[in-house]
């Protein structure tokens, strides 16, 4: 039987429901059956992952241990997190369960560091969360890849896109916002930009003068080709 | 703490997205918390539910029963079905669980027969499955409702188009067909038509003259509904 992917979300919703989007159409079918059965636990009620790391708010560690338990008691073989600041809690996710749990920045930093021609700085566009504790910095300081973000008064228009976007604001104004600092980190020296928090390529497309790297759409590639090219050797 | 919906999904899965989208959309928040916290078995691995009724094809009762459970097992207070046909199968997974199934046929069935001024005829767009069993039939026929279907050429096409959508066909030329479909209804006395299979609303747009039901809509507001208005008193 084929093998079924877990997936941590809810962080926000829409991000959840982006993921399932781009995993159904990275999968190649002939019909229904093809598709990649999916367990979803979208849950919004997980303590806000950037005021448990900057302000010390509640842990989250606690809902994300008892989520990831209950989608491999439900069938899960693989899980992902639908979330980049929630990997901070990825070692002690993957701690608590026998499955293997992607790492959505490792396998971005990973396919950065393959692009050709060379990658040498890229912009980030992700939560305080994720930028204060170097999330990605790590991954592409080991690639030897310098990482810039956006100044202190544009992270505060980050984060309030990030909040926007998690109550349902994706239309034209934040997306022309979030494109003003994406371009902002191009001027800057950035040669690419990760949309490195999953609410973010909810309100920023790439240009061809803008090229934007999404780890949303990495880790759905990795999910079909976990499930299909490695387990089933299609 | 506030209720969990479950949801049966997969069949197929851009109609469970579309579902999870409309239950976001329809949620009143100002922070991701306020969300509904979903939990969802997206399976397409679901015998067809149309072969099995028209052709005697192999039975998704017990894939249908285990998700239900599953997804109870893991927390689900309410449980809703993201397809109209597999409703042939909601006593089956009713009589499975101790929590409420929501019956999307139904509630449509009850929100159709309330618009004012009252509607006579509605057109019925479904699978051959839906409409050979007279899923929306009888919840019409109760409410003394006349329901037109599409002939038999044209159900050959509906059939197409919803089999399109399950691999991803929603670009302009199947909506163009389903729209014509939609308009045959109506030339032929449909005061509305109902987009009676969940993958339809993923290709027919409402339009002025052309007012059209949306089952999947129904259904999430009743989630919402369910899960704030009446457990939660909001």
């Amino acid at each position: 039987m084929e093998k079924i992917v877990g997936i941590l979300g809810g962080m926000g919703p829409l991000a959840t429901v982006d993921l399932m989007g781009k995993i159904i159409a990275a999968t190649p079918v002939q019909s229904e059956r093809d598709h990649v059965r999916m367990l979803v636990d979208c849950n919004p009620k997980v303590p806000d992952r950037t005021t448990a790391i900057l302000d010390g708010g509640p842990d989250p560690t606690p809902a994300l241990v008892e989520m990831a338990r209950g989608l491999v008691s439900q069938g899960a073989d693989l899980l992902a997190i639908a979330c980049n600041t929630a990997h901070h809690y990825h070692p002690a996710i993957q701690a608590a369960v026998p499955v293997p749990v992607l790492d959505m920045i490792a396998l971005t930093a990973q396919r950065v560091a393959e692009l050709n021609p060379p990658v040498h700085t890229v912009g980030l566009l992700a939560t305080q969360g994720t930028v204060r504790l170097g999330l990605y910095h790590r991954h592409f300081a080991a690639r030897g890849i310098t990482v810039i973000t956006p100044d202190e008064v544009e992270m505060e228009t980050v984060m309030s896109l990030i909040t926007g976007v998690k109550i349902g604001q994706v239309g034209p104004a934040p997306r022309a916002s979030m494109t003003a600092l994406a371009r902002s980190l191009r001027g800057r020296g950035a040669e690419v930009v990760i949309a490195g928090c999953t609410e973010i390529p909810l309100v920023l497309s790439t240009e061809p003068d803008l090229p934007v790297f999404d780890p949303t759409q990495v880790l759905a590639e990795s999910i079909v080709h976990m499930v299909r090219a490695v387990w089933q050797g299609r």
